[in-house]
């Protein structure tokens, strides 16, 4: 299944790849592929070899010649995945899409882009706005194919409640299969059921069916108006409470953004932002429209509800650069964790609205009972979030306890009606608690249209599939 | 691959349902099952047999028993589909799921419903309606597990425009595989990237890939106000290019549903509602949203567009009577054509926004070529038209240019970057065009998938995948 990397093969392997793609993109010498070994994770294992494709024809005539020679292959966009999906593992080459970066169409009356996949995100935003349209949604449900980017990926995401994932907008895919197989799934048109519907099924695979060369995405119009507000809550219980209302109010916001205390403090302590520090939740509301009235009254709404709800102040940003300042704080979140401690262990979990409050208070009890800090933010309008615990991966003991929060953090969402990723995807880090969530039988199916489709397992190997008798998922 | 209908294996087959699910839920009599047979199209297939199983247990045994002697299964929800995908072929014996139709939750704070899927799409609504929430989608994407009925499928459907497709808003489902492995995909979380995506796949599998026995659906609050306006139009371009113009402009009605001057002599001969008889184009232009000022302003803003695109007339709905006698209009196309002709062939492709207005003038085109009576309606605003050929089946030389004209048709849609099937799916009607949209590529990758899945061949036999040779798709 995999390269053997001695030094013969990856020679052979690499004139072969140079004949393809020419020798300025077959990278094999240490300084140049170790940057390909790692993602947002802590995960890092260099590839013997990245090979630069420029072309469909190109990553097509590569997984000729993997497929053939039973390499294996790890598709790789811009390397911003928090879930080790991009990782290479098991002697597996790095097919990285970063050249492929050109937006190859914007459609301002079909309302969709076409885009390589190593497009960042934040450039096809800027692209689409400049002439009046919006690519809302989060990019990491579109992993593998990237049009990556972190900054673009905490923006996108926190707009999630109200313009949905990615997956929403994806209308067509070309996928090179295994062997080498060009396809196209879906077209332009916004309604589209013809045949199985297979943008989803690649556009979740995570690299491990095929890699995307070219997407086509749905836009919308861009709201004229917009408004931030931050609500203050003593109590974390007060503030998951006050999510539900405004939601059960009518009122639809872009994003309610959660920043726990001990994310403030982090947060403070590396960028002075003027988060109060003795409170235990600040929430984070975005409105838009068209009608700048009918924002500002959503807006209003929003504030004597969560005033209501026990917030025992709300800061209604004044103009675009107060809203930026505050938007600056969630930005600020994954940095400064950073500065914390030298490591972090990142959930992406999503439960269901009833069980928000909840879900807040078992991540806290968890924390507690391990003693360890675990900063909790995120999207808690879609029930999407991001506690992130906070370690030292030199620390064996404290390893120890890391590894059982993680698990119980899990355990805790499934049992709320959740799930393990609402955004980020299994790759390598959530790979052994799959049938946590899953169980057996829908992993047995999901392995059934993996061989089907991937015969020789060259694609992304040790992704997403739990490895049998594995326990200890957060190590290499 | 088929049960050999000679009545011994009959008898046989019949004792070991009757074990499942009980004598009275077993059906051979060929009055009985003679209802079986046939959908919302012009095939009719009866059954040899009928099982009605009311439980997912009980769906899971009659699997079990239909794996092991390769007997095959289709799957019916009420048998409402446009496209024959529930009409039993090769032998196939009908598992109606008529019996379980049960909403089994509805959850105000989640926001979510959990149903079984021989529930009808209107009940849903009125419940889920009678607590102030809304299932707005068109069911129609979701054939198979049906949750159908006529009437909602096209009050649905409708909506199509601002509140997107059934898929959107599946959260999970629980399938029972060929062999009879019960599973579930998704959970009650609105984001959900847990492994593959196999809500979508199910969801747009018509039955080939497993048995639906129960769905999660999503649900939005329901809008405080609602318009209806009416736009005649004496030309059928000025209607077209006035629904880009209206979607360019930023306000996204609800829905916009053109009917043509044809499909509107044909209502009124049946039900005289006023349509003018001599303008080509009436559009229908539904808007809703909480705050009335700005649903007013929608509606106002709609009327200034197509009167300045050349509507003769706007019309706007006083009422929620009069706004319902408009919809009446929609909602009569169906039996109104019915009465026309002794067929009709109903397409129902999808192009982009831009190709809108050539979908409709080649329609014509094509209709005046073949001397055939096309009615053309839908919901153009997402580019989904529903062209109608008028027929009679009988006609052997009327049948050969209704052929032509129908694949004519397909062609165009697919020339136009559009695709053969919005919402109503391909089942038996489209099977012997899927190539022409698809490739044989992407066919062949759901061959392989559903051979991974269904590697029998007992689930829907006959459906979706083209016929290798075949040539005249409206006939069985």
């Amino acid at each position: 299944m995999s390269i053997q990397t001695s030094p013969e093969n990856v020679a052979a392997l690499k004139a072969a790849l140079v004949g393809i793609v020419g020798a300025s993109n077959v990278l094999t010498d240490r300084e140049d592929v170790i940057a390909y070994g790692f993602d947002g994770t802590w995960y890092d294992n260099t590839p013997p070899l990245v090979v630069l494709p420029g072309s469909t024809a190109e990553v097509a005539a590569i997984h000729r010649y993997a497929f053939e020679h039973r390499i294996a292959l790890t598709p790789r966009a811009m390397g911003s995945g928090l879930s080790g999906g991009s990782v290479p593992l098991a002697g597996s080459i790095v097919l990285a899409v970063a050249r492929m970066n050109r937006i190859l169409a914007i459609d301002d009356v079909d309302r969709v882009a076409v885009v390589q996949p190593g497009v960042i995100t934040g450039d096809l935003q800027a692209a689409v706005e400049r002439i009046g349209l919006f690519y809302p949604p989060d990019p990491s449900s579109l992993r593998q194919s990237g049009i990556g980017g972190n900054v673009a990926e905490n923006a996108g995401g926190a707009r999630c409640l109200k313009y949905g994932v990615t997956n929403d907008y994806v209308l067509a895919l070309e996928v090179v299969l295994p062997e080498s197989t060009v396809i196209r799934c879906g077209g332009r048109s916004v309604k589209n059921v013809t045949g199985y519907n297979l943008r989803s099924l690649f556009t979740g695979a995570e690299g491990t069916l095929g890699t995307i060369t070219e997407v086509t995405l749905k836009l919308i119009g861009k709201p004229a108006h917009a408004r931030t507000a931050m609500a203050i809550f003593d109590k974390l219980d007060d503030a998951t409470e006050a999510v539900n209302a405004v939601l059960a109010s009518g009122i639809l916001p872009t994003s309610i953004e959660l920043i726990d205390d001990v994310t403030a403090r982090c947060i403070e302590a590396n960028i002075p932002i003027g988060l109060p520090l003795d409170a235990e939740a600040t929430l984070l509301f975005g409105t838009d429209g068209n009608d700048e009235r009918v924002v500002e009254a959503e807006t209003a709404g929003i504030a004597a509800i969560v005033k209501q709800r026990g917030a025992r102040e709300v800061r209604l940003a004044a103009d675009g650069a107060e809203a930026e300042r505050m938007w600056n704080a969630r930005r600020a979140i994954s940095p400064s964790l950073a500065r914390r401690r030298p490591n972090k262990l990142g959930e992406d979990i999503a439960v269901p609205r009833r069980a928000i409050p909840a879900m807040a208070r078992r991540v806290r009890e968890i924390a507690a009972k391990h003693n360890l800090e675990i900063p909790l933010f995120g999207h808690i309008g879609d029930g999407n979030l991001h506690p992130n615990i906070l370690c030292d991966r030199r620390d064996r003991a404290e390893m120890e306890r890391v590894t059982a929060a993680a698990r119980e953090i899990f355990e805790v969402a499934v049992e709320l009606g959740g799930t393990l990723s609402g955004e980020h995807g299994i790759g390598l880090l959530k790979k052994q608690f799959l049938e946590l969530d899953l169980g057996p039988d829908t992993i047995a199916l999901m392995r059934r249209i993996k061989d089907a489709i991937d015969p020789r397992g060259i694609m992304n190997p040790g992704k997403v599939f739990p490895d049998p008798g594995g326990r200890d998922a957060f190590r290499l």
